[in-house]
């Protein structure tokens, strides 16, 4: 029972020295990205540099124990940075006393929404974000990162969020471009986007078997920033122009919860809902493609226990908000990580580098963390995605294309709800005309199908109609609809039957709905009868008044019905080899 | 093709004297109620009388004209007023001249929505609107009119429009209140409720026939009107403390449209949306009613673009925003109105009372127009269908105690939006539990049923799953769950097959669900099929990569899948009489 609740008990009581031989070598390579990408992403987020390397260690502590992918490499990533700058700039200035307040704000209340979603097992909520939004906001957010980090790039001061900001800040800006940051930026890309492919091979052409050049293909990160942080400091680039990290405090993070501030909460609840969800969408999709390569299983609900006890270890610790980030958890898992371990490792290992190393990063460009950032952001950039969409469906291709566009001219959260927006909106339209067909009998059978598709037979006195989907309240008008139609086509009319055997669920807008449609018939004189109802179905319908005001009956199956409503076209219908002549319906 | 856009073409050239004579009594009757609603309902707006009597001419000539229901007595409505008055009491004091500019501007707004639905089809928007929150939300509105009029029947003044400020006002003003307004108000009270039943009785015990009685019955609110203003000018009422209408401008209203300005617009986008799909929805809820009693057709379409024509109308004709009411369209209905000439009638006799009557309306008591819709709305008041919501599903009787409660609580527009918001969600939970079931073939037969309810035989290298229902993203998740569980469940699993009988439509979202599960199923070395594609959703994968990189067949039917996968195990059970012992599953 205990390890239901924390689930490293159920890996911990097993753990030998093959598991950790393979969990330190996972940790160590994890921990040499993580140490620059984690303070390149505080960069990008506006918050100081240690803010990343904290949200690389109580964060992964507590994940180790709770979370229940053995692969997933929790900390600071890209996109979750963006959204954190886009919220907490809304309430105070980058710099400001408040901003980073607001990111341990963030990275509280996310973690507390979290934590609710997955003890009240509301997962269910991720499925706002259908699969175009969140693919359209994560190519639309990577554009908005690499212009974002432009300015470092090139040397200069840029401002605004959005695309029609940030260009002509550019634009008007590009005068006073630092020729050594520029020189260094350009340096530092090319050997980031060679190595990707490139290092890993060199290393292997030097002698070294092939997955040890993988994983030390994995150290052009760390290289990137030790040469690059020796040569500003030997070469003393920095009084060329040459942006730098400057001081970064030693030692571990001060733990304890930020000031109160209930207004903060209020204007920060709303984008700490979609840094959650977006945070968990995204975790949860990497954890589970990862599992499934080991056979192994991922709890969702658990998983948002876990994410949101990082977060509040996170807020709790001057870090910022974290979750699973793709390029890490795929090293950590080709690394060998077999347990949470490896998080828990990566952690210490983050510690003592921090209280190690951070001296010598005073003198690290900032150039050297943009370039790093964009070279991150690339994997995220799926410009194939929007016309494979559209291609397939043109309502989603919508949703993906409004997501994008608003997120880029507008702004990240008015993105995401534009997207959200959209979706439900061509969902309910979707949703709201069930598939229907009227019915008449088969010929020498007991059997009733759609009179558009078969040679069936009617009674005119009769209209039988199959709802093939559950009755909720974006639907109900439909059939409402549909009946009323009947009703005004067919002069004959003196029944009408439901068959209802392919609803699981009436709620109480379809009830009402019968309801009226029960009624508006009785005034016609027209008896309404259901068929084939489930059972679960009518003790729902009995707990209502609606089988007691019913004009006619519940019949257990359609030829039952008919048998009893249209009794000699149906009994002649069923010795027939056709039957669709013997009683036509008169020309409507 | 002309009548379809304009619906008066079908039945103008049929029309006779006999209709006429039908038409102009119902149109007299509904004249006698709509002077002083139309006055009452503009107060409950806040807006001058009459707003009310505008709103009562221009709308109803074009309804006639586009409406496609022969019953439905458009006009001024009380919940639509509420809506009114609490949507430009944001951007304006009662009174100011903003103030009846931001109605005209809801007017023309929703009026432009509903016109925009109409022409692109879009009536389904009104789904959003469930039964339960629509009902919670009238009767609160009700409730809150209601309160709002109590400073009228007393005579004092009340400041706030939610219960939790106007009761307090209510209480801390109860000291000023006016003697003299206190007993007309309770004198024409006590005349309306009684007169509901007891005056079509009495008349009819004086001799009138039953019909004639019923019809002169509803003059009760032209008498009250008359008996109380001719008191209060003879006693001198008014200087007594009673409030009086004062002065009505007489004559037509000046036609144009109101100043423009964006800010006022971007402002009242939001509630006059809101306006427009609560109008629409209650409008064709009684229009479809009315017309099911004479087998008569109401076309959603239409009706929007025929309210939309008819709100644009109300605001270039400084009116206020209209829509179907209850009450007259039952009177309509009943006196006999056979074509939506009554309306335009209707319309004219509201123009020659505006010119003829309005200087005698001077000394109409307040408390009378007070009392007048405080009877109106005790029809809206229906406290029963919360429990009897409850009782039949508590997410919809949750969703509308929420509703109710933020209406009267915190305010109009809040309500509605949290009524949606939530049964959204609620909707967004059910649907995402697809129903599904794991199959197995039935001795004997090609029928493969649910393991749990028939005793079946399955292979453990096939895990087969039938959906049944159609995939789309709040539901692809689930079905992704179940099938990474199997797989981590069942360690001989080579085959999963999915059965999609029943799958009418895959959007993105549930394509790169299957796109995933494809993937990680073949991480693991299982291969992945389908089964019983249906026609227009195999064309729809065809437009997507997915078949070409789907590791598994597409088969006919699942028997052909099963005897393909597993050929041995499915001939045998063809042949057996019980043959889920003939390989049984292992322990788990």
């Amino acid at each position: 029972m205990t390890s239901h609740f924390l689930p490293f008990l159920t890996w911990a009581r097993h753990y030998n020295r093959a598991n950790l031989t393979n969990d330190l070598i996972a940790a160590a390579v994890v921990t040499i990205m993580l140490v620059p990408q984690g303070m390149a992403y505080a960069m990008l987020a506006g918050l100081p540099p240690q803010a990343g390397l904290y949200g690389a260690m109580l964060p992964l502590l507590i994940y180790a124990a709770f979370g229940t992918s053995r692969s997933l490499a929790v900390g600071p990533v890209a996109v979750v940075a963006l959204m954190t700058a886009a919220a907490a700039g809304t309430v105070a200035e980058i710099g400001a006393p408040g901003y980073h307040l607001a990111a341990l704000w963030l990275a509280l209340l996310s973690g507390a929404m979290l934590l609710l979603m997955g003890v009240f097992r509301m997962g269910f909520i991720a499925s706002f974000l259908s699969h175009p939004v969140i693919s359209g906001f994560i190519t639309a957010a990577g554009i908005l990162i690499a212009a974002s980090q432009l300015r470092h790039l090139l040397g200069i001061e840029t401002s605004g969020k959005t695309l029609p900001q940030v260009i002509p800040s550019i634009a008007a800006n590009i005068g006073a471009v630092s020729l050594a940051t520029l020189a260094l930026s350009a340096s530092v890309l090319a050997f980031l986007i060679w190595s990707r492919a490139g290092l890993a091979a060199l290393l292997q052409r030097l002698g070294l078997s092939a997955p040890l050049a993988k994983l030390l293909g994995k150290t052009a990160l760390l290289l990137a920033v030790v040469v690059s942080t020796f040569a500003t400091w030997a070469l003393g680039l920095d009084a060329m122009g040459v942006a730098i990290l400057g001081d970064i405090p030693r030692g571990l993070p001060e733990f304890g919860l930020p000031a109160f501030d209930l207004t903060l909460i209020q204007l920060l609840a709303a984008p700490a809902l979609m840094i959650a969800i977006v945070g968990y969408v995204e975790s949860i999709s990497i954890a589970q493609t990862l599992a499934a390569k080991k056979r192994q299983f991922v709890d969702a609900d658990k998983e948002l226990v876990a994410l949101g006890l990082a977060n509040l270890g996170a807020g709790a610790s001057n870090a910022m908000p974290v979750t699973g980030g793709l390029s890490r958890s795929i090293v950590n898992h080709d690394a060998g990580a077999e347990t949470p371990a490896a998080g828990a490792i990566t952690a210490v290992m983050i510690a003592l580098a921090v209280l190690v190393l951070t001296p010598l990063m005073a003198y690290l460009p900032r150039a050297t963390l943009a370039a790093i950032i964009i070279v991150a952001v690339l994997s995220l950039l799926d410009f194939r995605a929007l016309p494979r969409t559209l291609a397939y469906s043109r309502a989603d291709g919508a949703a993906m294309a409004a997501t994008m566009a608003v997120t880029l001219l507008i702004g990240v959260e008015e993105g995401l709800l534009a997207g959200v927006g959209l979706s439900l909106v061509l969902y309910l339209y979707r949703t709201s005309r069930p598939h229907m067909a009227v019915v008449g009998q088969v010929a020498g059978t007991e059997h009733f199908r759609n009179v558009e598709r078969h040679e069936v037979t009617q009674d005119p006195h009769v209209f039988s109609i199959r709802v093939d989907e559950s009755l909720y309240f974006p639907n109900a008008r439909a059939l409402e609809d549909r009946i009323v139609q009947a009703l005004a086509d067919l002069p004959e009319l003196r029944h009408v039957v439901l068959q209802a055997n392919a609803v699981n669920y009436i709620d109480a807008s379809a009830l009402e709905s019968l309801e009226a449609i029960n009624d508006r018939l009785k005034a016609a004189e027209v008896q309404f009868h259901l068929s084939e109802v489930k059972g679960p179905v009518m003790d729902q319908l009995k707990r209502s008044h609606f089988l007691d005001d019913l004009t006619g009956e519940v019949f257990l199956t359609q030829f039952d019905a008919m048998a009893t409503l249209s009794p000699e076209l149906t009994r002649a219908c069923l010795q027939a080899e056709r039957c669709e002549t013997l009683r036509p319906l008169p020309a409507q």
